[in-house]
């Protein structure tokens, strides 16, 4: 049940960043890392009649199998059978794929696409419009996916409200980008980096705050603005300490926060409990919460018909293994949005 | 807009105690404690038509103005202008109506019904039924409704759903009763004091977990006969460390916690940020999400027509003030579930 995919695009997620710097996780080594990639299905594994050889997909780090109690519910996408594998061997045999000298090299999120051709279940890739430019549409295999779903799905935005969204990354703008697609009146957004300011207005912010241009706390700032709290918050920044005062930042009685980022150290999240008697809901979820066969196929579509962009950062040509580690040390300089790789041809 | 009530029957409440106990509170002393009541109106205040003479009502900590942005809005009961009162005194203007040598003597919670007469603002006083026996239906003032709503209007319980619940108080059987009129399937009770499994089958506990039954994290027990987690569960301890496990004893991608206790010790709720990313929901509110005008009656009718049972502990018949003195003890030795107490006639 598993396809090969020459990978086309790949683009760097600072989850990638998050697990190489880990020393928290158990030594897996080698490994390749990489999990949001468009590619061309290369061959076809037994059993497997969803995919053809030359179609189109993206792939996907938590997968569908349309059987489990999870995929049947209609309301989770943490699918039993294909959930996020952490263990670095694929889904069916908890073996490799890659092996360098007859010892295996271990997968990332059961996608490793920082690799010219990959193997995945075929669970974990999304068949999608060969009209779709590869180098656009992998952002839509996790960051920008997140963050929409994190809008429609999980916080359920509604027209006229009032919006405030922590970190203006490919997550925090997706997510931007998603309150506005449903009316929402005031799309507040909170970043460090200036340059965030001009780049928010794209995808729909409408107030922007530097934190550093305040003494007060941010949640001060955005009640004042927003006539006592905002309706919706987002953590897209993977900071725990930041979804307490998301938690702040919305109003009594009905304001939500998402949280969505996954925190580089302290991995626990803490609120006063009288934020939540006063009627608040904290939530989160993983990839917006999408079931990735069944709904990322017309977020493409979507994008196809220029309703949704995308927020892309570089496009690096990549002609050998090493340049790799421009995109790292872009990242981590926190100077681009998703680099996008194109692997040597 | 104030009304004078003769307190028929006034209930004990764990947040009497709680801050008659607090050392963290500004010291306002005297002050008269109880918020849960019934009584008669027995006199009324200058521009109130809502009430007359002789109406029998129950007293509510929070309440409802009809105007206020919250009030309109159709999803808070978090009232901007008769809200949870801290400061010991009147919503109108912030003085006493209680003295003692001419020296103020403080309200609580804008209801202060330890007192053969109190004072409230009239949006602070709900008129019921007078078939409604007093004695019982004081409890609808707080715990009892915080359950019911906590289960109806935070959670929204669903038919077939599972269901667990942290601590067989008032509250906590009050979840249950609501869970159970909304057709849960299986409905778990956790708590140490072996008594509560008889009571909690009245309410309509499935089963019962005595945690010190168990080496093993509770967590786990309830996972393995809910078959990988509960739909909801409810915090009705007033620990904030419990809701990290009432989290972790919900299921992946639609699991929901409701946190309903008022801490006594630790203010701050924590949980690690997989429990959200994996599609949990942690909620709260006060007084179970009612507003309690409009909707506190129809769970006053509830009771009449037997739909309701109201979890009673003891009756008190007081004879004189220090008789109070018995409930504290009663309740801090954790003996008894509400205990009732008569006013002197
Ligand atoms: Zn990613
Ligand atoms: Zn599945
Ligand atoms: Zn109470
Ligand atoms: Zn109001």
């Amino acid at each position: 049940m598993e396809i090969r995919i020459k990978v086309v695009c790949t683009s760097l997620c600072r989850s990638d960043i998050t697990q190489w710097e880990s020393k928290a996780q158990p030594a897996l080594f080698p490994r390749i890392f990489g999990h949001e990639a468009s590619g061309i299905v290369e061959s076809i594994g037994e059993g497997v009649t969803e995919f053809k050889v030359g179609d189109h997909v993206i792939t996907v780090f938590i997968g569908e199998c349309k059987k489990c109690k999870h995929c049947i519910s209609g309301k989770s996408n943490m699918c039993q059978v294909l959930g996020l594998e952490r263990k670095g061997v694929m889904h069916s045999d908890q073996k490799t794929r890659f092996s360098i000298k007859g010892k295996p090299v271990y997968h990332y999120c059961g996608v490793s696409s920082f690799s010219e051709y990959t193997v995945v279940h075929s669970g974990c890739a999304v068949k999608i419009s060969s009209a779709a430019p590869m180098e656009k549409i992998c952002l839509l295999s996790c960051g920008a996916a997140a963050g929409l779903g994190a809008a429609w799905k999980v916080a359920d935005v509604s027209e006229g409200s009032t919006v405030v969204i922590f970190g203006l990354g490919t997550v925090g703008l997706s997510v931007a980008q998603g309150a506005k697609l449903r009316g929402a009146s005031q799309i507040i957004g909170v970043d460090t980096n200036p340059e965030k300011k001009e780049k928010g207005k794209d995808f729909g912010i409408t107030e922007f705050i530097n934190p550093s241009d305040y003494e007060e706390p941010i949640q001060q700032v955005v009640k004042r603005i927003t006539d006592g709290g905002a309706d919706y918050s987002f953590e897209c920044i993977g900071d725990t300490g930041i979804v307490s005062t998301a938690l702040q930042s919305c109003c009594d009685g009905w304001g939500v926060t998402v949280s969505l980022g996954v925190p580089k150290v302290k991995p626990e999240v803490s609120a006063h409990y009288a934020l939540l008697l006063s009627g608040r809901t904290l939530k989160g979820s993983l990839f917006g919460g999408w079931k990735p066969k069944t709904e990322l196929p017309s977020l493409v579509d979507k994008y196809l018909q220029k309703v949704l962009q995308l927020p892309l950062g570089f496009v690096l040509h990549l002609y050998k293994v090493s340049d790799f580690n421009e995109a790292f040390n872009l990242m981590r300089e926190g100077k681009c949005l998703r680099c996008v790789m194109h692997m040597p041809k």
